[in-house]
């Protein structure tokens, strides 16, 4: 059940965090994120918004230092991979099928307490759009575009918990699929995260942001 | 210059603020939202990183009602594009090209206060990645999926606001192009979003959220 609206966060108090963010080339490998924070940012990960509900990706967090090492020439040797206190590979579901559809369908009709016949046009409506449709043609494209949504919820959530993040799609998606054996669970990597707490002599915290003219990205209509 | 750190916000703010937010179906359609938060959520997808910083995307607010009812049936009838306060059209770039990223390269030239020429192994990798490289065969995915990122900053960034969000992929990409003329301007629609504020009667906001189980959505190595 829904709860009760919060009281709003103060606009100043958004802006600060978002202008405080950047993407972090280099951390502080001694300072990990408190537990709890990190539950909050996996709740973020899991309460994202996604197209039907369908959620088309798994989160993989890699707690390992012996995978973080093996993936370190993977993603160029960029060093956020080892030194950052957290790290997220995001996976999109390949091949989007009927069996992924009637599973979510069944996970609807348990949290909603229906039966799974009742939502027969709902499921018929997702594998004609997306499993049958034409949208199938790129439906794995479409996954990652969903897992994008959640990359940009967490990198907004840490901003506001005060935490870095750095958006990763420079790494070898094939070879990160193949250390954590993606294929075999129907999985691809599609873009990662790094998390934690800014190195003191990272200069690009410091650096202004760079952002096209305001006149060029919002077009009011 | 990235301002102080924030005073991070409290873990709970954020969990009533995620489990509050749902996919609004029904909004009040006399309730607006106050310029100072629509200027706050502006700043927020001017904001939203972007692989390479290049923000290959425009963000296309319906100001005018006539057009938000030209879009209406483009969008299958959902009400949410002419009852919402605000309705945003994530555009993506189409066919990046080189001279993208050279307009992009004389930003950042300009902003961090440095000559074009000493940006040109920064110029040389984004071209040889997404205009020569193997990613331009899909680049215009790539480019959708850094709008993607927008659209998760932007939902997570409303409801901390407390403001009501629908993000909406039910629409006719073409239709919409066309209505707005996204195709001229190398632009095409990939997701929108409703923003304002839910309607008492909209039955969807007291359904409980349908989730996968944590356990399948998130694998700790």
């Amino acid at each position: 059940m829904p709860t009760a609206q919060p009281a709003p966060l103060p606009l100043t108090d958004l802006h600060t965090a978002l202008t405080w963010r950047y993407a972090t080339k280099k951390y502080d490998a001694a300072r990990k994120i408190p537990a709890a924070s990190w539950a909050a940012l996996e709740e973020t990960l899991v309460l994202s918004a996604s197209s039907y509900g369908l959620q088309p990706y798994r989160f993989y967090v890699i707690d390992d230092a012996a995978v973080r090492a093996r993936l370190l020439p993977a993603a160029y040797g960029q060093t956020q991979v080892v030194e950052a206190s957290h790290l997220v590979v995001f996976a999109a579901k390949q091949g989007l099928d009927e069996t992924y559809v009637e599973h979510f369908i069944a996970c609807v009709a348990e949290v909603r307490g229906v039966p799974a016949d009742s939502l027969k046009g709902y499921r018929d409506t997702i594998v004609g759009d997306l499993v049958t449709g034409p949208r199938h043609a790129w439906v794995d494209h479409w996954a990652a575009r969903q897992a994008y949504i959640a990359l940009g919820d967490l990198l907004t959530s840490a901003a506001l918990l005060g935490i870095d993040a750095t958006p990763m799609e420079g790494f070898v998606p094939p070879k990160v699929d193949e250390i954590l054996g993606l294929a075999a669970q129907g999985y691809a990597s599609v873009v990662c995260a790094a998390l934690g707490y800014r190195h003191a002599d990272d200069k690009y915290a410091k650096a202004p942001k760079v952002r096209l003219p305001v006149s060029e990205l919002i077009k009011h209509v």
